[in-house]
């Protein structure tokens, strides 16, 4: 119990916490729906954001029922939304757990993965899980935080809803 | 990688850890209903709490369907509940996550915000999602440890079931 | 704020924080159908493995759905789950949280909780919650990092699928 832990063990626990500080804001922001046009500032520039399902994932196909590549297109992709979406009022609520390092590549980057449960209310209705499954992260540590510069969803959930254009 | 955090980072990372483990007592205290009469303890003798739903605190509304100022007033709703629990046996189970530390006011007086899951099984039936929402804190850092100085505890599901009387 | 924290209290923080780590490594492992005959390294060699109700636990009988003493049973039942699994094809994502370090024993064992939701998917299904519950666990700090000594796997659910011959 009073073993030093290793120098490597030492920085994935260091990161680790980032990253979940990280997430907490990143999924404030989301489930804050009036503030859904600077989701992109998570991102690096020319970051790629894919939402994918499990099948495809695991089978290494890359299409995705969402995709972004670089900020700019993040931020299209929220302004059209933030202009439709009070047409379905609901509340989201992000959980995510069990985040994990999985390497350090070089200086400022590595990989991460953590689980999501990402809960939806419609209007008069019971809470439900809308989504459930794993972000596969590549982060880059900068002088302004944590940013990602590649954000996989993948998603387990086989039966989804059809607005699913919020990012997640 | 190797950045060091500002001081002001590292007291909020520490607080975190600390409201963690405050909210992983408290919901494992909500979760074992004969404990329910030890729920005050986890707040300051003065303390507000109050659950309201996400659209009254979105308008700046305080109506909630619980409300409780000082430790004097939950007790005595803690124990009404006590007597009275056992005509409805069932578990709950609490999942706090995504905590994050907001503000730092003072020496010893912070807000922090957690997201939870409520979930709930009643005899012979499925785990359902009772309830999802935010706890926002007030907090206060005593000699005894974190004590609530305010909770409001703010959920998104639009039907709830009759009986939330109980804390959450 | 500034308090120095107690060494007791220093040191269930930094076992937390391993707890965490490697309920996230565990619950990864689950979650990769394919990994399966690997669960046993989580265990000593002669660990318990039980997953009970916690009506059962609460009445302190023993009884549970599965049951497992040793990493050779653990091993035998995990080689058979893997042999029939491809015939009910599912995803499933466990979520753990609200770890809390109970009881340091000795200088290498300690006790420890969790609150963990386990989602499960079938095909063309939407994603379920499929058992909450708790992991109580008794935890052995060893070179090659921590292992159970012991894990009951306390369920809430009360109404539950046929194939709960899956680890948890």
């Amino acid at each position: 119990m009073g073993r030093l832990m290793s120098s490597e063990k030492a920085r994935k626990r260091e990161l680790r916490h980032a990253v979940e500080e990280f997430n907490a804001t990143y999924s404030a922001l989301l489930d804050n729906q009036e503030a859904l046009t600077d989701w992109p500032r998570f991102f690096t520039e020319d970051a790629l954001y894919v939402v994918l399902s499990q099948e495809n994932y695991d089978a290494g196909m890359p299409a995705g029922i969402m995709y972004a590549e670089g900020q700019k297109m993040m931020h299209d992709r929220a302004v059209a939304i933030a202009e439709t979406q009070m047409f379905s009022p609901h509340h989201t609520l992000h959980v995510v757990s069990n985040t994990r390092i999985c390497e350090l590549q070089g200086a400022n980057s590595f990989t991460s993965q953590s689980n999501f449960i990402l809960l939806r209310t419609l209007l008069e209705e019971k809470t439900k899980v809308h989504m459930a499954g794993m972000y596969d992260d590549v982060i880059v540590s900068t002088d302004q935080g944590l940013l990602l510069q590649q954000r996989k969803v993948i998603y387990q959930t086989m039966e989804i809803d059809r607005d699913l254009v919020y990012p997640i």
